[in-house]
C-alpha cells in the first residue's frame, strides 16, 4: 500500500523512488487523495535532495500518463520543439511552418506567457480570427492534413503536471533541474511526438541565469528524453539580450513574417534555421543538422515556409493576408516614444529581463494567468549589442497606448542599455547537447 | 514587507532567518494568510537545512507569543517539567504534588496521549470526578493557593504551535531536533514558568531511539531555554523498557499513589526523586540537586507529598480517597491474562514500544486524537530487566475487558521479552545536560 508520509520520508532521507511509487503517487493525486501540503513537503525534499535520472524518468512518465495522450502514425515524422522561455523569442512562430514546409510534422502544444516571457498562444492571437484552442480531434486531423498545428494546452493532457506546476510556483521549488525536466518532458510525452528539440535560454531574460544551470538542465532533458525512447537535442542559446528586433505580441508575428519572407533580423533568422536543422535531423527527414539548415534556408528564401504559415492560419480560422500585409492586419499601438543615445560608440548591453518587464508594464504581458493583455504594444529594439550608435540615434522605440503605463515601463528602460567604445557582439548559440 | 515565498527560498538556500521574519511569519499565520502548502515546504527546508540556536529561539518565541501567556509573581518559584513521552511514564503524577510539597510551585499544562505513549491528562481522568480542563483564571488561582495545578492544554496558549504540530505529523517533518525544541519550549514559555526540567526519554518506547538523537535534543532544549532566560536542565533516561510496574491509565495512578506513599517500584521512585531534585534546584528552592533529592525522599516517606496529591485532586473536583484506597476507587478491567515463562534465568529484554502498542491494542491508548480510551485496562509488568525468572513465573499480566482486543494485544507481547542466563540490569538515568 502506498503511504504518502513514507513517500515523503524516503526522499527526505535521500532514498530513491521506484516507478511503481510514482505511479501510485499520481494515482492518489488524480483520485483527490494527495493534499497540497504533502505534495509541497515532497517537492522541497526532492528539490534539496534531488532525483536521479531514473527517478526523473519515472516521475515524467507518471505525469504524462495522468490524462489523455496524443499518438500519431510513425510515417508522420512528428517532432516537437520547446523553448524554456525568453524575451522576443518568436522562433516557434517561424519554426512551425518552416519545419512543416521542409517535410517534418509538428504537433505543438503551448502554454500562455507569464511574468517577463511571452507565450506563443498570446502572440498568434494577435492575428484576427485565429483560434488557439483546438479540440483534440481537430488538432490531430490538422497535423495529419497540413503537417502542423498549434494549440493551447489541453487540460486533459498531463493534468497532474499542472497541479505540481502551480504548487512549485508558490513554494519556492521552481528552479530544480529535475522538476523542470519532468514538467517539460511530461507534456511533450503526452503530446505524442517522436523527437524533441529544446531551446534552453540562458541569461538575464531566461529562467536559467548562468551557463552552469543551463547546461545541467540541457543534460537532464536529453538524458530523460532518451531514457523514454525519444530523440532529443538541446541548443543552449543567449538570452542576455532579447532575440531579434521586436518584443510584443503582434510585433513578434510581424517579425516572424519577415523571417518567413526571407528577410528579418539576422539573429532571429539564424536561430530559426539552426533549430529547424535540428528538428529535421531529430525527425529523420535529413541525415544531419547541417543538411537540415540548408533546406531550412531554402524554404525561407523560396516562399514555401511563408505559404505554409498562411495554410496554418487559414486552418485555424485566422486571416491569411497577414503573411502579405502584416502591418495592415496586425494591431499596432497608437503612440510612439523614442529612447535616444546621448553617447557615441557601440551598444554594450541590452538587458533582456528589463525589456521583458517593460513590455509587461506596457500591458503586453501578464503577472497572473487571468490578466488580460494588450497585443498591440511593443518594444522595438533598434540597436542590438555590438551595433554602432551615434549621438541622437534611437536605441529603443516604444509603441504604447497608455501614458501611465509608459511611465511605468520607463522605470525598466533607463539602466537597461549602455554604450561603450568597443564593438563586441554576443554569441547567439552557446552550445549543443545531444 | 514579509514575502512567504522569499521566506521559504531563504531556508531552502541555507539562509538564516531573523527575529522579525519569524514574528511576521506567525502574524501572517494567525491572520489566516499562510497556507498549509507553504508552511510545509518551509518545514521540509528547515528539517533538511536546519535552524541554528538563534533561529530556533526566535521561532520558539514567536510561537509562544501567538496567543495568551500565563505569568506568575517571582516569589512563587514556578517550575515546569516536561517528558518527551514514554511507556509507563507516570512521573508527572508524582512530581506535581512532590515538588509542591517541597516548596516549589508547578504550573503544568499537558497534552493528551497519542500513539504508543500515554498522556498525563488521560491518566488523571481515571480518578472519578477529576476535571482536567481548567479555565486560565481558575488554573492560576489554584497554583497560587496550593502550589500546583494541572490542566489540558488551552487552545489559547501558543495556538500557532498547534498548526505546525499537526502539519509536521503528516509531512514527514517530526523528527527534527530544532522543530521539536521549538514545539516543546514555546508551550513552556507561554505557560509562564521560570525554569524547566526536561526528561528526554531514549530507547524503543521513546521518540528518540538512540543516545545521539537524545543528546542532540537535550542540548538544544537547554541552549534555547537559556537564550530565552529560563533555567533548564535535562535528564536523559532509559526507555528501552517501560518505567515501573504498571502501564495503563488507572493503574499508573495506582503506582503513583504507591510511590507517593513511600512504596512503589524502585525505578519509578528513583526517577521521581531525581527529577524532583532538579526541579527544586531550577526553582532555587535548594542550593543543588543533591539537596533536592534528599528533601524529595523525605516528602515521599513522611506522607506530605501524598497529602498534597489529595489537595490537588480535591481542588480539581476528584475523589481524594483515591490516595488511601486506590484499588477501591480506580477503575480496573474485569479479566486477567497471564503470560508465563517456560525458561529459567533472568529477564534480558522487555521492549517498551511493544508494551505501549499492546496497551493501545487493549483500548488504553489512541491512534487518533478523537479516539475514546478505556482507563481500566492495563499491562502489569511483573518482571523487569535483570530480575530472576523461574519456570512458570508470570512475566506479564494483562488486565482487559474485551477478548478480541486481548488477541490483538498478544501480537505485540510474544517477542517483546526474553530470558537469558546472565543477570544484567539497565541504567535508568543515562546522562544530564545543563
Amino acid at each position: 500500500m502506498f503511504n504518502m508520509i513514507e513517500f515523503i520520508e524516503k526522499k527526505r532521507d535521500k532514498g530513491r523512488h521506484g516507478r511503481d511509487e510514482f505511479n501510485e503517487l499520481i494515482a492518489k493525486l488524480m483520485a483527490g487523495e494527495a493534499p497540497d501540503y504533502q505534495l509541497s513537503a515532497w517537492l522541497m525534499a526532492a528539490f534539496l535532495n534531488g532525483l536521479d535520472s531514473d527517478e526523473t524518468m519515472y516521475f515524467t512518465e507518471a505525469l504524462a500518463k495522468s490524462g489523455e495522450s496524443y499518438s500519431f502514425p510513425a510515417d508522420l515524422h512528428i517532432v516537437d520543439k520547446h523553448s524554456t522561455g525568453g524575451v522576443g523569442d518568436k522562433t516557434t512562430l517561424v519554426l512551425l511552418p518552416l519545419a512543416a514546409a521542409c517535410g517534418a510534422s509538428v504537433s505543438k502544444l503551448s502554454g500562455p506567457g507569464l511574468g517577463f516571457t511571452g507565450g506563443t498562444v498570446d502572440k498568434l492571437e494577435s492575428i484576427p480570427g485565429m483560434r488557439m484552442h483546438l479540440e483534440p480531434d481537430e488538432f490531430l486531423a490538422q497535423v495529419r492534413r497540413i503537417g502542423c498545428a498549434i494549440s493551447g494546452h489541453s487540460k486533459q493532457l498531463a493534468p497532474a503536471e499542472g497541479r505540481f506546476y502551480k504548487l512549485r510556483d508558490v513554494t519556492g521549488t521552481v528552479p530544480s533541474t529535475e522538476l523542470i525536466t519532468a514538467s517539460i518532458v511530461s507534456k511533450k510525452l503526452a503530446g505524442g511526438a517522436f523527437g524533441y528539440v529544446f531551446d534552453v535560454k540562458c541569461g538575464s531574460g531566461a529562467f536559467m541565469k548562468d551557463r552552469e544551470a543551463a547546461a545541467a538542465l540541457a543534460e537532464n532533458l536529453v538524458k530523460v528524453s532518451k531514457k523514454l525512447g525519444k530523440g532529443a537535442v538541446v541548443a543552449i542559446t543567449d538570452m542576455e539580450q532579447p532575440l531579434g528586433e521586436w518584443v510584443g505580441n503582434a510585433s513578434e508575428v510581424f517579425e516572424a513574417v519577415e523571417v518567413l519572407s526571407g528577410r528579418g533580423p539576422a539573429d532571429t533568422r539564424k536561430l530559426c534555421v539552426t533549430l529547424c536543422g535540428l528538428m529535421l535531423a531529430v525527425a529523420s527527414v535529413v541525415k544531419d543538422a547541417q543538411e537540415g539548415v540548408k533546406i531550412a534556408e531554402r524554404a525561407l528564401d523560396d516562399g514555401s515556409a511563408l505559404k505554409k504559415f498562411a495554410e496554418i492560419i487559414t486552418a485555424q480560422g485566422g486571416a491569411p493576408e497577414v503573411v502579405r500585409h502584416p502591418l495592415e492586419i496586425l494591431p499596432r499601438a497608437r503612440k510612439s516614444f523614442l529612447i535616444k543615445s546621448s553617447k557615441r560608440g557601440y551598444l554594450a548591453k541590452l538587458d533582456a529581463l528589463s525589456v521583458g518587464e517593460a513590455l509587461r508594464a506596457l500591458g503586453g504581458g501578464r503577472m497572473k494567468l487571468d490578466d488580460k493583455i494588450d497585443h498591440a504594444v511593443s518594444v522595438h529594439l533598434m540597436k542590438k549589442v555590438g551595433d554602432a550608435v551615434s549621438v541622437g540615434d534611437t536605441v529603443i522605440e516604444l509603441l504604447y497606448n497608455d501614458d501611465t503605463k509608459l511611465a511605468e515601463a520607463m522605470k525598466y528602460l533607463t539602466d537597461c542599455w549602455s554604450v561603450s567604445e568597443k564593438a563586441e557582439r554576443r554569441e547567439l548559440i552557446l552550445d549543443y547537447v545531444f
